[in-house]
């Protein structure tokens, strides 16, 4: 049986307690499908992973021997999740990152394989309701669009409701506008354009959301990233949210107001289908 | 010789990489000064950790159970430095808190014990020099206060500058008001007044910026929690910086604007002497 975990490259090791993933958040992450032992939409991930170390400053890793890691997790999953977490890894006390100067920390590397969870497909036939949530997104546009480890705000607004009725709560950042579900992107369709918050401020910029964005520009259809209020979605011909691992969920209703599934929705799950668990 | 590191008690030992205190931040930390063998401002450093744990609905860790690890560690250590870490424990995917009806997340428990770092005579004889910095701070009022492990906002700060002559940067929150240093609290006097920011949207309650605040009162000294602008603070009569180990630094120079070293900051300094690493 293949490790489920890989700590720098070693099946099922540990992680130093002084790393600065754990003290600072200090580091990044993917979630990844894994679809007949292939994680998929690799380039965008990894493309996205690298643009976050930029933003970081942190060490970039070798592409090709994450791939490498991530084939010795996925070979022989069907179906699964592959996480990857790279932080600035152990350092002694202080924010303070090591200069050229001085001992450089040496990132850690971590990929996690787990079980896909079951999606009910009765999210993709008649659409998902989603709540507001009271928590909302700070504003910071050095952070803004990285899939970082900072995640806090999420986990609050996440622990927000229990009803298992209720799939997702949608965000928004301090001046009320909607950028993102907790673990998700949002769209909205109007007048045949597909248009989706601006993350200049706060946000992740997710891959299936680039995706999404890539491909109905191949499609022909118009794409605009917009500042957007609830009332923006509420107003919209179809509403529908995304990740890497369900793909899209389309949207019923958004609290107390009712939504249409529509047909460029629809048009994009089918797309959509084999990059993700989609079942 | 003593573990520098104990982990849910066990010596030197290492953190499951599915730790949601490395995943999300998901988790608290304290910062303690240690003289002659003992950590200092113990019961000040518990209770913010247990308020901690109540806003964020972590388990409450046992307090005399932290006290025997803390001094397991601390003793025999003149002069050093204790960072107690708290998070939600390893959980699986998802940001989502278990809930009472299912399997609870243990609490992840470290302790390490860090060398004192030697700080300058100086900073405290003459002052020290601050910056601005560019990087805000978020706005949340629900993580305001708590020293939580998401500290991205603060690895950057203190990444603008490397220049030594530079002892640490003000950060202003996204609507401009003076919130605290990167790993300090901040306070001005005027007229007599003892004032630091308010600390309702952004910025860590500090437990030397608490214990200033009481003492400060019990010697007839009014104190206030205000908003404030650097303005505010470059036309106070005095300004100091304070955290748990390094007690106050008088501030001499904000960028560019010079500040008198006061009577109020020596008087408090002698006051917190016996309590941080002050040299």
């Amino acid at each position: 049986m293949n490790p489920q975990v890989l700590v720098n490259g070693k099946p099922d090791a540990r992680i130093d307690p002084r790393d600065r993933g754990l003290h600072y958040g200090d580091g990044l992450f993917e979630t990844l499908a894994v679809v007949r032992g292939e994680a998929r939409l690799w380039d965008l991930h990894l493309d996205r992973l690298l643009t976050g170390c930029q933003a970081l400053r942190l060490p970039e890793p070798d592409g090709r021997l994450l791939a490498r890691e991530a084939k010795t997790l996925c070979t022989g999953s069907d179906r699964g999740v592959l996480k990857i977490v790279l932080t600035r890894g152990p350092a002694n006390r202080g924010y303070r990152i090591a200069r050229t100067d001085g001992p450089q920390p040496e990132a850690t590397r971590i990929l996690i394989l787990s079980p896909a969870e079951p999606y009910s497909p009765i999210h993709y036939r008649t659409g998902v309701a989603v709540r507001v949530c009271a928590t909302r997104l700070g504003l910071n546009p050095a952070l803004a669009g990285l899939k970082h480890l900072n995640r806090l705000e999420q986990v609050l607004a996440r622990d927000e409701w229990s009803d298992p009725a209720i799939a997702e709560g949608l965000m928004l950042d301090a001046n009320g506008h909607v950028i993102e579900g907790t673990m998700s992107n949002v769209f909205a369709v109007a007048d045949g354009r597909l248009c989706t918050p601006r993350l200049d401020n706060a946000g992740v910029a997710g891959v299936m959301r680039q995706w999404i964005l890539n491909r109905a520009r191949e499609l022909g259809i118009e794409t605009a990233e917009l500042t957007m209020t609830i009332e923006t979605l509420e107003q919209s011909d179809e509403v529908f949210l995304c990740n890497s691992l369900i793909g899209i969920w389309p949207v019923a209703r958004i609290a107390d107001a009712a939504v249409e599934v529509g047909p460029v929705t629809r048009r994009l799950m089918v797309e959509v289908a084999p990059h993700c668990l989609m079942p």
